[in-house]
């Protein structure tokens, strides 16, 4: 069984050899030679040359056995192709959206031409990979980067964006469905562009009760599965603090819920139903950990939930400063595992 | 039915004229009269001055029809007592806490001697509002202090508290007992001083999976509610983020919940049982939005618990910028509600 079909197998709930494992944020910050391409290239000049951008995507891959790659990018592409200024240290997009007139004057990104790079980067991808090895497209939610354009950045509070949609929920829906769409025609050309599954990360959405999370993210996230429903590619939606949207957000029309730390995959499937397909989860900090706990922890997840149906991934992205050893325990801990399991 | 037998009877589920409102963070940052007084004073000075203290306390309670008062403090008064040198802008606790030496060697704090000002601002408040008139104490939880200490500030990741807890379980153990055992006599010492009621924040246990929360964090929550028992004064257990820890988090032994904005207070309800009496939940962020949306939310949280075993609060801490006039409209809205009910 090659990745690709153990990783779609796995999407699909059908069985795999052993489940397929790649780990968010795998690609950048915590590997060396990611940062020796950053001594002489800016974050967004590699995402925006394919070359670059696929030399740095698959940098974890050869690195570590790893079942996927996903491509080297970031969220705030959209915002960025919507006209804002995206700058990371510290983090702004500039001008921040507030007023009806300024949603109503957000131009409607021409993605093969503003967002265009991050497609050939994937076919940069897939020419080194082979048809054998799936590779991973991904998008921001669009509460997400509702939050992240109204913000103007990071925030604590998310009370520019929570206040909008309190007072007046007829502009925040027009934002919202244009980010809807936009991110909809975004990922289907990165499935044109090869991308074997596509990633929905709603980072933010856990600041939302679970009443305005029905409101207020989900049915912009439906918008966009049901727009990719024809293409059959693979939707995994994932939520940082999924733990009381767990039942909401099953209902976003995603083939696979990914599951942050918080929530044990057990108590996932319980409340979901046994055939729902889950990736996820363990706790990011613990790769801080000796590789005896990182061991004992990711069999103690794979042994609770069986191989079956699992994406196996951490709860959130890998943590700046993770100790390589950690990833490394990590990943062959699930090796391990489904050698001993068979 | 005063303001102190209205909160104590909430506090045992027992039925009210009206369920009390207060505000968490209500005194400080959001008032302009406490602004004037930042202008003369620093945060520390205001906290270890009793007259000052006092004065900033009751500002809130002079300016909105609340029915408690809550002292002005921190939770960091304990990592300071301990040997820290704490300052917030940056938030910054130096040195950093990393090893068992560095915990051995922290000083148990004579709470008396050390964070007895807090005692003495609450001996101030209490001669000011008489007996009638509820006033609360307050500390953090063992898990948020000690995370603030051993990261040395704030977090993103808080990977070193969890690398202590995940590496070395032992020293991660003496470190909360030693912090628990302080809060306990901390407390202890404001019901002496005449508290009400007490609080326990635990900002940041929320970031803890269900299986980390009840054997890193509730263990110390317990041991401190149990040294309290005898005083017969109600204790409040805060968590930020406590949807997925409720059902542990309510073997704690608070008599009151408190709910943050992201669960509904019927759906907590549902989950502890009918007698279980809640504090909170408005979202922080709805006293940003016209009058009759925050009144229109208000009165649907209400409806939803029914006035009884309920204090009324935000779901978290005032936010920062919040308009007064939103405070006002909430406090409003509780009072027009207890009379349309009635």
């Amino acid at each position: 069984m090659n990745a690709k079909e153990r990783f779609l197998k796995a999407c699909n709930g059908q069985p795999v050899d052993r489940p397929p494992v790649w780990i968010m944020r795998q690609a950048g910050r915590t590997l060396p030679e990611y940062n020796k391409v950053r001594e002489k290239y800016s974050f967004w000049e590699i995402c925006k040359n394919p070359e670059l951008a696929s030399l740095v995507t698959l940098q974890p891959v050869k690195r570590f056995p790893l079942d996927a790659a996903i491509i080297f990018s970031d969220i705030l592409t959209i915002p960025a192709a919507m006209g804002q200024e995206v700058s990371f240290t510290p983090m702004s997009l500039s001008p921040a959206i507030r007023t009806a007139a300024d949603i109503d004057s957000l131009p409607s990104p021409d993605v093969l031409g503003d967002v265009g790079y991050v497609g050939k980067a994937i076919e940069a991808v897939r020419s080194e990979v082979g048809q054998d090895f799936p590779v991973l497209g991904f998008s921001g939610a669009p509460y997400t980067l509702a939050s992240y354009m109204v913000e103007g950045g990071s925030s604590k509070s998310f009370h520019r964006i929570k206040s909008l949609m309190y007072s007046q929920p007829d502009v925040y829906d027009r934002l919202l469905t244009k980010i809807a769409d936009t991110v909809a025609e975004y990922l289907l050309m990165q499935i044109e562009a090869s991308a074997n599954a596509v990633q929905l990360f709603d980072s933010w959405a856990g600041e939302l009760s679970v009443a305005d999370f029905r409101q207020f993210a989900l049915p912009y996230v439906q918008r966009i599965i049901a727009r990719l429903k024809d293409s059959s590619v693979p939707v995994i939606y994932y939520i940082n603090g999924i733990g009381v949207l767990l039942e909401a957000a099953a209902e976003s029309g995603a083939d696979v819920m990914g599951i942050d730390w918080r929530i044990s995959l057990t108590d996932a499937r319980r409340r979901l139903g046994v055939d729902r397909v889950v990736q996820g989860n363990l706790e990011p900090a613990v790769l801080f950990a000796p590789a005896d706990e990182i061991k004992r922890r990711t069999f103690e997840m794979l042994d609770e939930i069986g191989g079956v149906g699992h994406i196996v991934n951490l709860g959130h992205g890998v943590l700046p400063d993770t100790p390589l050893d950690g990833i490394a325990a990590f990943i062959d801990a699930v090796a391990q595992w489904s050698t001993l399991s068979r």
